[in-house]
């Protein structure tokens, strides 16, 4: 077996190799420099992981696993495009280091790229992988879109923003398990089991970034708390405290959310808002309730247990990151 | 032999009854919308007509062939937003309907429709087609780049300008007719000969297009001429104007292109400035050579003549057009 950290130095040094084009530079440049920048890569280690519990040799789902990667840069280069958001990791985004129409087309290029590697996968398996990326990949869009709509509305019920973060986050850690099941040879209820783990491990990971963006440490966080509150974003938290039937609370939070020239006020009376709501305590059940659904789904899957505690560990650690 | 209007009947009929998910509306009908303006729909056409050189039945081709206008109809969505362009065969683009981030997102999406019709391709030419679809799509992101980079120097060499056009316009002829000649059957050199005709006629294609802008009639143009010279937009006419060695001129030119109050007077100096260095002329010669090369390459094609003629006549139907 293949540990995590073996598959994130493999993914990590494919990453390095690739042979971007040498013209024109600046539409092959901001792609490099977004791969380049410190990330979890967790979604190609997923795939890697999966084909592993299914064969020895790996190498066949090196092509899909990349492929997950630069898809998933792609999506960050063009949401941070629409979110106007400057800073990505630490570092300028592509659209503030270049321009906007730099990280338009260049993630156009990138979204091509992703399908380039898809292509150079075992053939036997071509069809069904290039289904499940276009079909994951169309589903994110609709996530994005929803994440947007969402922006404009106080009204997002919980099951809406529940359907939003399965299909903008959920589903593309499913398909990563799926597609490295499926190169490694895994019958299709397996394929299906270790998507559903993955959807649940996404969603359990999204409610747990919302959650971290207010009551996580800075410190291990990697950034300053507060951000969602600061910017109205609809998180786990903000769509259940728009939804509260305690009137008086509901009043404070929409005037907060017309306030953005007070970020650290702002920030205090809406986490004590939350806090009123006992919010945190709600999102961690909902969290452990997904968490609890993955480890179902994992049960069932039928490989030796010794074998599973790979992924279980990885979605423990996923999970119990820095509360 | 199916003609040019049965393949096209054919092509809106399909486009016509694409199937697009219910939800979220707004990410689904700017894509509708844009593909049921009206126009050429040259490009898939041009694929059904080539498997038709070779095959009776076409219905193999069509997944490529919608696949191509699809992705032709997500490069002009993408492009509008980076070139702040308000209008698309007379109507208003995406993002002024809507607005910039859809028009990116629904971009996005579009060009992952484009691959899920690629994907329902016949198995045997699968992996052939996606190979040509993702390094066409490449070659075009690559085209555009250097079209923005050109809007910035002064200094583009006739040569530099006609890579471009190359990679911007004519590679997707090419790898239309291309991909319609593999699913029907052709050997490789068929399928390449055919790819030079689609290049040499697209770049004959795109100088015209350059031509009509000046020397167009705007009733048959279907568009008021003289639009390129206003913004500088660098055409075959303005590159090699700026090319000159004639100083005078230049330093004219070079005035006229610091000059945006005033496009009527603009129009008629340029204009006439493109008359004194015989600009229309080098042309219409450049032109006349492209349109010969793409003729050498369809005599080479080992089909019977009369087969070619279809081809031979929307060729000259396409570079006879208003001048």
């Amino acid at each position: 077996m293949i540990s995590f950290l073996e598959a994130l130095s493999l993914v990590e040094e494919k990453i390095k190799a690739i042979n971007y084009p040498r013209h024109p530079q600046r539409l092959y440049q901001p792609i490099a420099y977004l791969l380049a920048m410190k990330g979890k890569k967790i979604r190609p280690v997923l795939t890697l992981l999966a084909c592993n519990l299914y064969q020895t040799e790996i190498s066949d789902a090196i092509p899909v696993a990349l492929a997950w990667e630069i898809f998933h840069n792609f999506t960050l280069m063009h949401d941070d495009v629409m979110d106007k958001a400057d800073v990505r990791r630490g570092q300028a985004t592509v659209h503030k280091k270049w321009n906007e129409n730099t990280a338009i087309l260049s993630g156009d290029s990138m979204l091509i790229l992703a399908y380039r590697y898809i292509a150079q996968s075992p053939a036997g398996h071509l069809k069904e992988l290039l289904d499940l990326f276009s079909l994951t990949a169309s589903e994110i869009c609709e996530g994005q879109e929803y994440d947007m709509q969402f922006e404009e509305r106080l009204d997002v019920s919980e099951e809406e923003y529940m359907h939003m973060i399965r299909l903008k986050t959920a589903v593309l850690l499913g398909a990563c398990l799926k597609s490295g099941a499926m190169v490694g040879g895994a019958g299709k209820e397996d394929q299906n089991r270790l998507y559903e783990f993955g959807i649940h491990l996404g969603i359990a990971f999204q409610i747990q970034d919302d959650l971290l963006d207010v009551y996580g440490d800075p410190v291990l966080f990697g950034k300053k708390t507060g951000g969602d509150i600061v910017c109205n974003k609809k998180t786990y938290l903000l769509v259940n405290a728009l939804n509260t039937k305690n009137e008086n609370e509901r009043k404070k939070l929409l005037w907060w959310l017309t306030i953005n020239d007070r970020p650290e006020e702002k920030i205090e009376a809406v986490t004590a808002l939350y806090n009123t709501l006992c919010l945190r305590e709600k999102a961690q059940q909902t969290m452990e309730k997904s968490y609890q659904k993955a480890m179902q789904a994992l049960e069932l899957v039928e490989i030796a247990d010794d074998k599973k505690l790979i992924l279980k560990n990885l979605a423990e650690e996923l999970l119990n990151r820095k509360l």
